[in-house]
């Protein structure tokens, strides 16, 4: 499930449900910044990770817009996971929010919206998704 | 100048001045995702290692909040910049924008906000500046 | 409790704790943008004003940098109200989401960071810094 | 032009071209916060209120996701201003960059994204926009 990206940094998925996603890797001397701490693109890319794996749990999506915030440096050695979780899912776009977390405390906090390429195929409106797809889609909205 | 974690992604310094930065890459097979263009994490690293290089070329800063919109996606191959300018430069925090360049069309846009750990600290000022010496800090700007 | 803006926009704080506070209002014709529903302002200004509530209720404390996504239209007549929660707390910065709700539906998310203006006093948290660490702080800024 | 939120904020439109505006206002003791400085929603709205101008003189948009930077505080009687101008333009997402300015100096800085409702309407496309509407599409993208 990893992508090319992932495996340079050494990243893994851990969990992997409609909406959710969970990646995990650990901060190596190759991450660093010149603080010493972990490289704040090495953070937000795990996060990223787990955002496209939830976003695209529900088709094909691409990032529009993401926020991070930074709350506490991570050292080299550090164990930390990037945990996604769906917080609006619309016809064409969807928002997670995706916390970063080590050894129980939030490292960071990452907030992404997501354009859904196939975002109008509904069944219900007769777009035709193959019926499989759509058990989720429960709380449509808007007109 | 480069540290750790650039030198993984292949990414190098064009450019530095007070203020300003601006990082080159080339978007490699490692860098991809799951779609085979570049992975936002990775165009993001490239920004954000332009905005520390700007930033920590105040004095040392980390970065508390950034965002990244993303406008287009890049192939395996093509060469990308991320050049920084400083938008706000004040006592405590400064704001950056980074734009994402690839063959002279704009890939993205990144703004992010450090805190200054030493921020009242100007280099060069001899530290510690008197109270009249300030009048400049806010809007320090550009070039 | 409300500020004059809020009190122009007939908004009422419903709930404050430490760290927290609960905002509503309702989308009056006043409200309206071009659409018809809610302005994008009015919320935001709704989201805000939690924020605000709930990070200076940590001690003085301006807004450096938010982000608002929008999820649904509201019409004139909706009933609304924005929950601000405590995200992270550090000495001289703390971030808050702040939900935006109506009829039980996730309207609106707003994500904010502040920056603390007398950042090292944690009153009544007895979360006991080491004194050591308050030695930087010196450069306490603007009242 | 000024909808209805504009008007209980006293806001005007001195701009308007395809793809940006510019909205002016005067910080009142409405506006303010508990700080006795203009409250950032006052800030965000007129902003807003230029992203939406700008925005929709490219065809029907709703915001999705906006970030606003603070950098420093307007006092009552502050005369302030909203430069909207765009910095990307997509099929179905366009992204504004917008300075909110007073006296020469940079007040606040806004991002924003939204969601075009028509946005696959392109007379390339056979979809019938009036020719002379599309100069500026041309760098359509996605795949």
């Amino acid at each position: 499930m990893e992508d090319a990206f992932m495996r340079t940094l050494g990243l893994e998925v851990r969990h992997l449900a409609p909406g959710e996603a969970v990646v995990a890797g650990v901060v190596g001397e190759a991450h660093l910044n010149l603080h010493g701490t972990a490289h704040g693109g090495f953070l937000y890319a795990l996060a990223d990770s787990a955002f496209a794996l939830a976003s695209n749990s529900r088709g094909p999506a691409v990032a529009l817009s993401c926020r991070m915030d930074y709350f506490r440096p991570l050292s080299a050695g550090a164990r930390v996971e990037a945990r996604a979780q769906e917080v609006n899912l619309s016809r064409r776009t969807a928002t997670y929010r995706v916390e970063v977390v080590s050894e129980g405390k939030l490292v960071a906090l990452f907030t992404g919206t997501v354009f859904r390429l196939e975002g109008n195929a509904f069944p219900g409106s007769g777009e035709g998704l193959p019926s499989g797809q759509n058990a989720w889609r429960k709380e449509e909205v808007e007109g």
